[in-house]
């Protein structure tokens, strides 16, 4: 399994890696319990402060380990993870420690007790600043407050869930349309 | 530019194509005027109804019109038309008619107003349900109402927003971690 190097990022940048739309991993701790859980949907919300809008179904383990402490981290895995992440959300922290049962390393984070993934590309420290939309639409809204991304490689093969058990792996970059943005729209 | 055939699409599907995160057209009808814009921030909310939140800048000139419209459609673009795509983002429907600029065509809806983006590979018809994140977010919550989704290619070739300018195009597909799946988590 990959071991990242990873530096600081600004946080107002962690949409670079959000907006494509890859699969994460949320982890979280409450109490002496910590958990990770597979998440598909989320987007950015702010440029700054840097806030990630989640949808987390009630019916994970992790709902009430976020809700209650009003933290977790946002980490973004790569294909050769691919297996392990259909795991992690076909597994239940009531039942297993998913940190030791799919062999992944937990690395304590700057400002939030949720453990960081360190076989993640990147993994973002994020608390939970508004709650209001959690009771109807499952909803929380996350400020990023520290970001941690690999250094290389600059392009990391993210997984997109299809829906039906299928993913889209990330294909090639492009900048070719660049020249085409009004430099504010960058 | 591609005109695809399209046919009925399931609602509760609409995700197998907004989950990867590609880059969408949003197009709109208020009074006598119709526009475009590109929205890169999205997620599924909601299987059933089929719900989609979305950040709309209230710089944009779409934002009024689908706010007082309460309507708008949700289109998925492909590679062929990047250039469109970044164009409609740089330009604004103050000035000029973005079908027309940029040779689209519209196309009708079955309870939509808001026209339909033929060259698109798939359109979304939307009601507004939820504006009450609008305020604080610019987050604007719809219903699916109808689904539009060509019926070939089975994987369009969607462009996914990097930031900078930059775009990733989608890649590979893989069934092969399917069979991890427990059946009522597919």
């Amino acid at each position: 399994m990959p071991k990242y190097t990873k530096t600081d990022f600004p946080v107002e940048n962690v949409r670079r890696l959000l907006e494509p739309g890859p699969v994460v991993l949320v982890s979280s701790a409450h109490k002496d319990e910590t958990n990770i859980m597979t998440m598909g949907w989320h987007m950015p919300m702010e440029f700054q402060p840097s806030l990630v809008g989640c949808i987390i179904s009630s019916a994970n383990h992790s709902f009430e380990m976020i809700r209650r402490s009003r933290q977790c981290a946002i980490n973004v895995p790569t294909e050769e993870i691919a297996a392990a992440v259909v795991r992690i959300g076909n597994s239940s922290g009531r039942d297993i420690d998913k940190f030791d049962a799919f062999g992944l390393t937990p690395k304590p984070g700057a400002h939030v007790r949720a453990p960081l993934i360190a076989e993640c590309y990147a993994s973002f420290e994020c608390r939970l600043v508004d709650a209001s939309q959690v009771r109807k639409y499952n909803m929380f809204v996350f400020e990023v407050v520290k970001a941690h991304v690999a250094a290389s490689p600059k392009y990391p093969k993210t997984i997109h869930y299809r829906g039906d058990g299928e993913f889209m792996i990330s294909g090639a970059n492009t900048r070719k349309y660049r020249k085409l943005f009004r430099p504010e729209m960058l």
